[in-house]
């Protein structure tokens, strides 16, 4: 008799400007809880730069830059992952879709460039990206304990749920956004692919926010920590088959709402 | 002392088929009710035959017909509706958008083309017709009795409230449409300008689908009929400024939801 | 061959105020439109006075006073409606649940007394009204040239939808109504007949509005004329079995929302 | 110098059947969390022989039975549980208000006992507890390191989104608790409380479903195991200040929705 050792899981997430945000708190709490990381951002230096952290702290990250998020680059950066990690000593089993594009302009000044450029991020690479998940989560087998093969997770907004005076385009993507993951969720659920939403309604801590409002910082009770996000995303991550969550807001208790 | 004739109200209407539908109803009622109807759509024939119809019924109709809803195209039409319908004699103070692109595909088979229809049409061509209609209706004065300067409405689906698994893409662009609605909605309220939405839930009862599905003729229990969602367009257009509509849903008595 | 003379249509409202209000207007514009109206309300003077201005203009209009809203008497009182406006020369089919109880208190300031009259209202005695309401609907033909036997409408407000910090007794209230009005919308639509609930987004202009807000007067966009909610009534009691809303709001134009 | 022994947590839990169910799985998570458990339900036998069990098993759980869920006794209930942990030794700063009352009928069976039953438990008793459960936590200091005095999660289920064909009664009830969630999430987050309400969409895996229904033995993805739903509880109570959920949904990775 054999043993087999257990596959090591891994983690692909797209979008972590310069790591002091959602995508960052992500990486880096996922690779201390024992997953490989695969981080997907434009800017190599940047992206570089947070999967050196994560190794020197006695994690495994790789970076992979890409130039654009076009549907070709993200199907060539996806195939570059899935030969970095191949079975059977890696499970691909967790997704993080965390990449947005904010407009914040009355609408008679909203151009069609900004209009494209709501849509090219937060619908046309997010279609891209899921294909490429469900396809991978699909060769999966079924994972213990979750009882999942995959886990895909889009990180949206206030601007998901309510469209308002100074984000017509913003919200256009984010609502489409929103159409997608739900929709996903409702045609993978049968294979065990969780499919997760979560609409962050509230600042996030990072620091470009600090440095645009230095008031935020220590006000937990005003801002969302973004490793409060990544504590939401590893619980997603590991909801089993029997309760899975598609929607979950997190904000913080003071927000107005 | 001299008197004033008052203006004569015209309807900008965009997606017509072959005239059995919404639109063609829609243009119909709002010519029976007093308007002048600028008819907007892609098929010189189609548009200009429905055009002939009303103006033989004693209405005034005029074709504008668009090789595609791209920007430039969309811009261009609206001036040249804004020429033939000058003030003082007009008054453009009502506009519909009712186009639609449907995608109903498992989600790995959706294509980026199909995906790029959807938001072109739902999306894209809406931002551009909605931006003339809003900046056609701002130079209005204040209508009476209505206290309107105009009324914009977009025709959304039950795919603009909820993704499901074959509606990916369609209702990525759905929900995109619907967040612009309601941006609109809120932004431009304070001009008097009244922007609704609405959730057609249910299958439209057009020649198409009686070709398609002969066992829907004469059920107005399980088919919407275009000449009821018209009743509903010119009942939005004469709420008056005190208690306007954002969004109203319409489906048969027998529909299951 | 012999002619029978069309049954005359009967409106039943309850919730009336000093008839300055939704319930006043609704009333009136129903008997302009040729309803008999009868009216439900505690209070028997204020309910006479209603009747007769509206008898004075015209109208059929019969006060139906009731000294609490419990079931029994709202049965008893639908019995005496009934009576009043018998087959075939009535057909009551339209029915409009008006009543309201506001509470606006800090959560912890909310007493068992307030928390039982919101529900005694919005909930226990909406349900009795809809009992009462569909059986009487039930019993009706299909009436032409609308295909439905009956509708009933509930008024709603913003706490229909969201509850907030001055809202718990209020909102659990009208939260509930929303409940029933949606699963009678499910249930009956079947039968053809048609439930609605309106979400009334703003300050109503009644004369008790007036006196303790005077800068309300005259201004149309900022506050709700219950003459337009009426109107609303109105066309949701003419749409057809085709195309049926379940859900309509109404706000003036300059409403935040 | 002297040192400060934390105080030991306390959870109170009404609503726990015969313990096989959510009430019984989160009383035994949070005990293995290091939890004290109150235990608040009818039928004092079931009560301490769940009790008795967690005690077993090395956790301290205490048995609070009740007759009913007045106010009154839900009051008195309170009291002795506060009289039983008391400050400093205990910090009671988790509360799960599950009780349900689950009415199954056509609207015209409704009688007003199953309305009053529904509105009873959905909406008063959870009005009562919510007002103990805040009264507590409002005395509490801020907890490290979750930076908040407590968490009160109720537990809805797809009744409270959605009206439906069998369910005006159960719906109405289910609403209104979310509508009183709600408005206390908005009013004491600002406090540090923190108030959650989860969907709970899909049955549920009892003891009791398991006669009825014994097909759904060992079928985790039809079925709600309800460990899972104390995993989501305790992920709530854990969540800290920066990042709250309001209203969290659950279902198997095979319902369609």
């Amino acid at each position: 008799m054999s043993t087999v050792a257990a596959a090591r899981r891994v983690l692909v997430i797209a979008g972590l400007g310069n790591g002091s945000g959602t995508g960052g708190s992500t990486a880096r709490l996922f690779s201390r809880a024992g997953y490989s990381v695969a981080l997907v951002a434009r800017g190599a230096d940047s992206v570089e730069k947070i999967a050196k952290e994560i190794n020197l702290a006695g994690g495994d990250a790789s970076a992979f830059p890409v130039t654009s998020y076009g549907a070709q680059e993200i199907s060539d950066v996806w195939g570059s992952i899935r030969s970095k990690y191949p079975a059977p000593n890696y499970t691909i089993n967790a997704a993080v879709f965390n990449l947005g594009h904010r407009v914040w302009k009355n609408f008679l000044d909203v151009t069609p460039t900004d209009l494209h450029e709501s849509i090219a991020i937060h619908v046309e690479a997010a279609f891209s990206f899921a294909r490429e998940a469900i396809i991978t989560f699909k060769a999966n087998e079924i994972q213990e304990p979750s009882g999942k093969r995959g886990t895909l997770i889009f990180t949206g907004a206030t601007a998901s749920l309510r469209g308002n005076t100074m984000t017509s385009a913003f919200a256009a993507g984010k609502f489409g956004l929103r159409a997608l993951a739900q929709s996903l969720s409702k045609e993978f659920g049968q294979d065990n692919i969780h499919v997760a939403h979560t609409i962050i309604d509230g600042v996030i801590l990072t620091d470009r926010l600090l440095e645009l409002r230095p008031e935020f910082k220590g006000k937990p009770d005003i801002s969302v920590n973004p490793e409060s996000i990544a504590n939401a995303y590893l619980y997603l991550v590991n909801q089993d088959r029997s309760a899975l969550t598609w929607e979950l807001d997190l904000r913080p208790a003071h927000e107005k709402w």
